[in-house]
């Protein structure tokens, strides 16, 4: 999605990705097939173009470090990425800097005694190397399954909604955000389903939404898209529960209902070019298009005709050759008059349109 | 931008054009070099598809009439671009449909006594092979220099503003139309240098050249996106100038200002699927990007950041590697609160970005 804005606005790019058969190997202007912690691979990226940025946190950061110093200006700063990865650093430095988050602690590893002297229920999650929903686990008691490795500890949030602010901040330090977001959960996978903007919230709550998410990204000296995800607890308090430094999922609808797209924002900034208006122009909803359960091989699809008939519908699919129970392979959104009209509408669509796969697809309905 | 759209959408491509360096080279699943006359090729591309469409009316009609005939479904359908491609028989069809045009005759070239006894001024157009204004030419009186070929003539009409209205018919005859366009051209080159909708016009008049635009389609029995070029005279009458079969110039601000873009829609219609919202969310202006008169090489831009900085503009550089003399290298898209504000804003877009060349492109200041 980054390289379509690219393309547009005449940036040409160079990706590399460890999979030779990712979807952006035949759009992006070079490929690189090497793994992200590569520092030779990362050494050879960086001959080739004059800026370097990244759509993941699981980056060789000392690399980073490495060419930027070199003089390679890389985006957001190798020094913000690394207080990102580990999650006890990225909540020490905010609460540092007065941000409102969960009561915290840090623990060695499963048999830490901090863990039971923190008290339940918590959250623990990996210092390192979460994603999606990994490295995360839900401690409701002592006797809960704990993750192996060094973790933050967080008191569990008495949470109303889950909101997400997509930010942009220029290299010059301006700072602007998209309207509210709210993300919607599968309970069990822990995976965003559903995304809805603007938030049905009170005004007040949005611009306190707003104006800790923008000191968030100023605190991490973040350059780029970033989108800081916040708990609305049932008291009515904002908290930070995490920063992603990059183009987000709860900003993929931005394509469709805002001014200038995450993407573009993220060239914008990066780039050193003016940002992009932020303006929403249609209340709209997101839905992740996943495989179904259990789905193997190469993508078939049914259900697409009906779901294409929904109006206000942009389907986006990612062109992934493969298929993998519940992988992202796409999302759709839908702008619509009201929220819960895109809402109903965006449903309508996902429920119609079923991802299966070549192998163990159809067996799975 | 087709490409763009099927790859969203997840229909693979494989293009078919003379230039083996033309920007969607790169993009396409598969990628054609030949020429657009050339039946062999035409033959040859038939068998890698379901579905051969076309974006120029510039195509080996008995080609595509073979290859339907031996069961490839081509859209919109041969038989229709026959008729397009001919403006003769474009205007008598229409005529004799009871659509409204300029008064008209036909000729056989510029020694025909027809020409003066039609009277003038008027406009003598070639049968075939216009394009952009060329093949075109007004005639002010018996002096005026006059096209060398079979030419259809037309009385040159009284013209207030110009208004195209892109349509959509599917594949089972429905019918829709985005908000009409007003196309503003610089004079002299008889190019498009600016496009506005929804067209400030009387409601009256909008729903008359919709009505007009739609019966057009219809009678053209066409199948995607079309684009209906009317003239509204002084008078208030609204004429049918002519008709392009093809997502169209007065068409790209469906991209950044309407729910579903044209070069989707196309997609839709000659795929078979449900069309989709033709809504426009918010009034824009496009202005298409030329080059620098006398500009050769490779494209060099001046003025780039400080058009980025433009509120709600969306840029969309083609890629293309050769500047030519005014070619057209892309196009900006504003959207804004109204009309007025979207046309200042687009301007100062375009009078800030200079698209020169490498060679000629600084000396033509």
């Amino acid at each position: 999605m980054m390289i379509y804005a690219a393309l547009r606005l005449g940036i040409e790019t160079a990706v590399m990705d460890p999979d030779p058969e990712c979807p952006c190997a035949g759009l992006a202007g070079r490929f690189l097939t090497a793994d992200l912690g590569d520092a030779e691979a990362i050494r050879r990226l960086a001959g080739e173009v004059d800026i370097v940025t990244y759509e993941i946190e699981h980056v060789n950061t000392d690399a980073l470090r490495e060419i930027a110093e070199a003089g390679t200006a890389v985006l957001p700063r190798p020094e913000s990425l690394a207080v990102i990865q580990d999650k006890r650093e990225q909540r020490a430095h905010l609460s540092g800097q007065g941000l409102p988050g969960p009561r915290w602690g840090e623990v060695d590893g499963p048999q830490d005694p901090g863990i039971d002297a923190f008290g339940f229920p918590s959250v623990q999650k990996l210092r390192r190397g979460g994603y999606d929903g990994r490295g995360v686990a839900v401690l409701r008691d002592a006797t809960s399954e704990r993750l192996d490795g060094p973790s933050l500890l967080e008191a569990k949030v008495d949470v109303e909604q889950e909101l997400s602010v997509v930010c942009v901040r220029d290299r010059f330090g301006h700072t602007d955000a998209y309207p509210v977001a709210r993300m919607e959960f599968d309970p069990e996978a822990n995976i965003c389903t559903r995304v809805c903007a603007p938030a049905d919230v009170p005004e007040s709550v949005a611009a306190r939404a707003r104006d800790v998410a923008l000191r968030t990204v100023a605190a991490l000296d973040l350059v780029g898209t970033a989108a800081v995800e916040l708990f609305l607890t049932h008291a009515g308090e904002i908290l930070v529960n995490e920063v992603a430094p990059r183009p987000h999922n709860s900003g993929h609808l931005t394509i469709d209902a805002a001014d200038t797209s995450q993407f573009e924002q993220h060239l914008r900034a990066v780039c050193g070019l003016p940002l992009g208006s932020t303006r929403q122009h249609s209340p709209a909803v997101m839905v992740n298009l996943l495989a179904e359960p259990g789905a193997a091989g190469k993508p078939v699809m049914t259900g697409y005709a009906r779901a294409m008939a929904v109006p206000g519908l942009s389907l986006h699919l990612y062109g992934k050759n493969r298929v993998k129970s519940r992988r992202k392979m796409g999302h759709a959104t839908v702008i619509a008059e009201d929220l819960e009209r895109a809402r109903q509408l965006a449903d309508q669509a996902a429920g119609a349109l079923r991802i299966h796969g070549t192998h163990g697809a159809e067996e799975s309905e």
